[in-house]
């Protein structure tokens, strides 16, 4: 009998715990990691004088300098417990945020107190390393080649997007310098103008490796945009879905490229990309001439949680490389769902077929039968994957890290030299003590956009990427524990009987069949054909349901919320507007849905019987707070004879 | 008798200490910090049943997945006791590293398990307002008004130095913006086209109050950079120290300006931007009708820490707006010393005179009487720093917090409208739920360059501003703890006796003089000629005193290097290899110097006794280090007839 590769996890095992369930084991290593941090500083050098005596530490003023320092966690352990969020509860399901993984909490307290600085090699031996290595960890989940690949840490996911706008920003000019050098410029005398400015980014990477064996690459660098700075025109358009992360209105402020030059892709009824719009204007952009700067697709937007068809954007790519020998760069923000392709990968991590999906899942124990994840068409996008050129993916989500962890992966990591500089003091010469690690090593600072960074974070990544691996049995059984929370929670909601309050009457309505596990949903009251009034309502209780109506620690359900905008959406949310209920003269009036909205990341109710028992009270707490609701309502007008009318700014 | 403001901090109380002497106060403190978020979780809705019985507890894989989890943090232990740095210990002078607060420490454990994310309120209640304390904390120190400015914290001082950049940048594009505007282009007719390209800060910011009274100011937005794309022709050039920290490449390189639009400001001997050469620049741009997008000034160089003379580039700047009616944008990257401001302030927080610092730091004790900090200009420096625009200073550099904390803070927060940005999920509209915080609330992912961002890092900022005010008795006492120790260890080398080896000779050549605490420093062999073999065997130096030839904590002491090159300083460096006895005909030949480098941050060796003691150790330890170079080398040639010859790449 073969051991299995990984040990069968317990995932009540891998978190503190709603209850603090896990505090004896939580104190232990707490303790372990403090003190293999002090006997390593106490035998350094053991020999050297001390720098006080005991007798000195109890001297009044030091005395006073510690109750001092007591005194400040006392005030902060205070304010801490009046305001903060119960993320670590199962009545938590707002934002994209859970408890978090003991093991990384403790590796980053552990390594916190070397305080390495992944800057440079030289500040974090060790950081850098286990940076660089959780960094291939997401490479190889995405079926990036570990060898060509290369990913690290950021300090988010919208720094992550940051750097593949700039990678492909970069790249973007780079064949127009080539065409402009004397030394160069017949290398690409067979292209068109046009063919210049969208070249295929491999075709752009083959000619850097030719530009560094003519040893002129540094010398075309600096022909580039980094070097010339931005001409907004030649750049072209960023395709960026109309879901659009406001990450990427400030990355197209913050590159020079301009608000203006971001083209929207219509999304669908589901909020994905359309697929037939964006074909439609990618062909137009190329036949009009225009140059496409770089397609943004995203796996997981952070309002309902979509899904972008990747496999679509390949297939549209390679089409328009045949029709019109044209291509784009593309960059996917996976920040939200990027983890969950780990459900899709056995423990050799290879890519399951998507019909031993369930067999899989049912084998392992992570999914009941009447549940299945993901569509046939998620599937696939996340089977593309590693066809596209950059992908962000936030640890700090689903990876179930603390904040801040970000990371981006890139599918060839010789872009990098697109990027790179270098400062003398960072970066050492010594290129002769070069070690297991390769030629990464020490670059790090000069190929990232930050500077100086906490290696702690890296530690916390690499010990939850080793206790987690990037599979089924791994990150998979954590992520499916939420996704199975999800499906039960829609179902509860979809056939949730109207709450009745007097002579008013409240039904849920649910944003249906989500891509991963975000659920949108709202309550309406039967008879309101406003839908400014349904907005008042929700909006009230979303308040009712989080930190604005007073102590969330005292609240027994937090949620978040969104607004579903005609100036970001179009008319995509008319759709759920109309399932409510409401006519389409009122979406034209309103233009925006008010909804409710939770990341259910918890593992907490992966059990049936806790679920039950969680819905139960959840059930009672919805009546509370729409009592609560009309109880305010009534006070304000004392009449109750229209449909609920608060006030929506 | 009145209580005095502050307690009388003993600094050795504020660290876990070389040899973990704080070890029993760290230890309860952190068990402290453990519980009360154990028992905050636990008393969250007691009622609620237990997620697990302690028996299931007990059950094999539960136990297995908490001895792998165990077995992880057994390996970064191991990997980090095998080949982190000891930052902590006095025998570390290199990187501008030291130990870190205990109270910053165990703030960030405290808050991490709480895990706020301070990219919107709504997901940290508590420690955005802790950040926006903080920031304020040090507007207050460089001597902003509170009321009007504001700071935040960035990932690093790379980041800090991005968003100064941002604002700057879009701000140059306003005044021509509203020029081209129907409604408002009278309100700058008066101004000739290159006046709106030069036009003054305070100017501009005022406009946007205007344009947000007249109600365009979000259309004008649009039509500066941030929507249009940047042109670089139109926004000027970038005035940049020549001693240039890369980040500023990288910014150029990101914000779309282009390196070549870098105006490198040539450096005085003491590697201070040079003023004559300053103002002949400026006002040569100014003449050929160029426009100025930034001034860079440095207060505290990463490769020696030199202050530029900020209440001259405020002279240069008022002398411009009178000669000419332009101006230009200033930031000062502090990320190194804007700390040490804090020396210059008494315990009101305010500035005092030159001519009582003395006596103030004898009547705390912080100087002995031999040894003064700083020089007049550098005092001017730091007190003309309240009329630049904005300042990048690091936390997490002489803050003494751990790693990753930058900061920005602005002079007039109404230069954030310029890139602010909103998405409905994060900005909840509720603004009638504003408190004490007021209307900075809520907006930080929308006001600055990052997105989701840990609060933990602002617990910790602002546990250790509460602990040590940033004053003369707070702050001030611990970085003059290095400053006082640099004093020293700059004398003892200047007087260091050659070590002799044999028939050669080695004698310490120093940079003298410094404008904080970081000290330059080579060997070199008397009678060698030969600048390359002095590169050589200072660069051998420092691989024997650094993680590059074995594992760092079997190292006796520890430091970094640095280049001094041509390339990047001119012929500033040609001042010191003269100094070590160089002929000019070597540095033309050569063009660069390596440097030993320590910022000498140890708050352990500020006693006299203690320092002696060290010095004596040190003295040691570098003719050890002489000792084994050579016979290194004797090894190799078998032969010493010639000084020492070791390649160097």
């Amino acid at each position: 009998m073969t051991k299995p590769l990984h040990p069968n996890l317990n995932i009540d095992a891998l978190f503190l715990g709603p209850k603090s369930e896990n505090a004896v084991f939580f104190r232990e290593m707490m303790e372990y990691a403090v003190s293999e941090h002090m006997h390593w500083r106490s035998s350094f050098h053991p020999g050297d004088s001390a720098l006080n005596t005991s007798v000195e530490r109890h001297e009044h003023n030091y005395r006073e300098t510690l109750y001092q320092t007591e005194g400040i966690l006392n005030q902060l352990s205070a304010k801490l417990k009046n305001t903060s969020i119960p993320f670590f509860s199962p009545r938590y399901l707002g934002h994209i945020n859970s408890d978090t993984l003991m093991v990384s909490n403790l590796a980053y307290v552990m390594a916190m107190m070397y305080n390495p600085n992944n800057c440079s090699y030289e500040a974090s031996p060790t950081t850098t390393e286990l940076e660089l290595e959780s960094g291939l960890d997401l490479c190889r989940m995405f079926g990036y080649d570990p060898k060509k690949s290369w990913g690290h840490i950021t300090s988010g996911g919208t720094v992550a997007n940051y750097e593949g706008l700039w990678v492909a920003r970069n790249l973007k000019t780079l064949p127009l310098a080539i065409s402009q050098h004397p030394k160069t410029k017949a290398l690409l005398s067979h292209k068109s103008p046009q063919q210049l400015r969208n070249m295929a980014t491999a075709e752009i990477l083959d000619l850097i490796t030719e530009l560094q064996q003519i040893g002129v690459f540094e010398e075309i660098r600096d022909m580039t945009c980094r070097g010339t700075g931005i001409k907004p025109e030649i750049l072209g358009k960023l395709l960026v879905p109309q879901s659009k992360h406001y990450s990427w209105m400030k990355a197209a402020d913050i590159f020079g490229i301009g608000q203006e030059n971001i083209i929207p892709l219509p999304v669908n009824e589901n909020y994905q990309t359309d697929v037939a719009k964006m074909r439609e204007i990618t062909f137009q952009l190329i036949e009009q001439g225009e140059a496409i700067l770089a397609m943004i697709a995203v796996v997981g937007t952070t309002e309902v949680g979509a899904i972008d068809r990747i496999d679509e954007i390949i297939a549209l790519r390679q089409e328009c490389e045949e029709r019109y020998g044209q291509s784009f760069y593309i960059h996917v923000d996976a920040a939200y769902a990027g983890y969950a392709c780990s459900m899709l990968l056995n423990e050799q991590g290879e890519f399951l077929e998507y019909d031993d999906l369930d067999s899989n899942y049912r084998s392992i124990g992570i999914m009941p039968e009447n549940i299945s994840w993901p569509k046939p068409e998620v599937y696939e996008s996340f089977k593309a994957l590693k066809e596209v050129d950059s992908i962000t993916v936030d640890p700090h989500k689903v990876g179930f890290i603390q904040y801040a962890a970000g990371s981006i992966c890139m599918k060839d990591k010789r872009i990098l030299d697109l990027i790179s500089a270098r400062a003398a003091y960072v970066f050492e010469e010594n290129d002769n003590q070069k070690n297991s690690a390769g030629s990464n090593r020490g670059i790090l600072g000069s190929s990232i956009m930050e500077g100086s960074k906490a290696g702690a974070t890296a530690a916390a990544l690499w010990a939850a990427h080793r206790l987690l691996p990037l599979n089924i049995s791994g990150y998979g059984k954590v992520i499916a524990a939420g996704i199975v929370t999800a499906h039960r929670l829609l179902e509860k909601l979809a056939t949730f009987p109207p709450i009745e309050v007097g002579k008013h009457q409240f039904e849920v309505h649910i944003m249906p069949s989500p891509d991963f596990h975000m659920i949108n949903f709202t309550f309406k009251e039967i008879g309101n054909e406003s839908l400014k009034n349904h907005n008042a309502l929700n909006k009230r209780l979303y308040e009712l349901c989080s930190y604005s109506t007073g102590r969330a620690y005292a609240n027994d359900f937090l949620t978040s919320s969104t607004i579903l905008d005609y100036k970001e959406y179009g008319d995509t949310p008319w759709h759920y507007a109309k399932k409510c209920g409401f006519n389409r003269d009122e979406w034209e009036k309103v233009h925006r849905i008010y909804v409710l909205r939770a990341a259910v990341m918890t593992y907490c109710l992966r059990n049936e019987e806790h679920f039950e028992e969680f819905w139960n009270q959840l059930q009672t707490i919805f009546v509370k707070k729409i009592n609560q609701l009309v109880d305010e309502e009534e006070k304000k007008t004392r009449l109750m004879s229209e449909p609920y009318t608060a006030f929506i700014s």
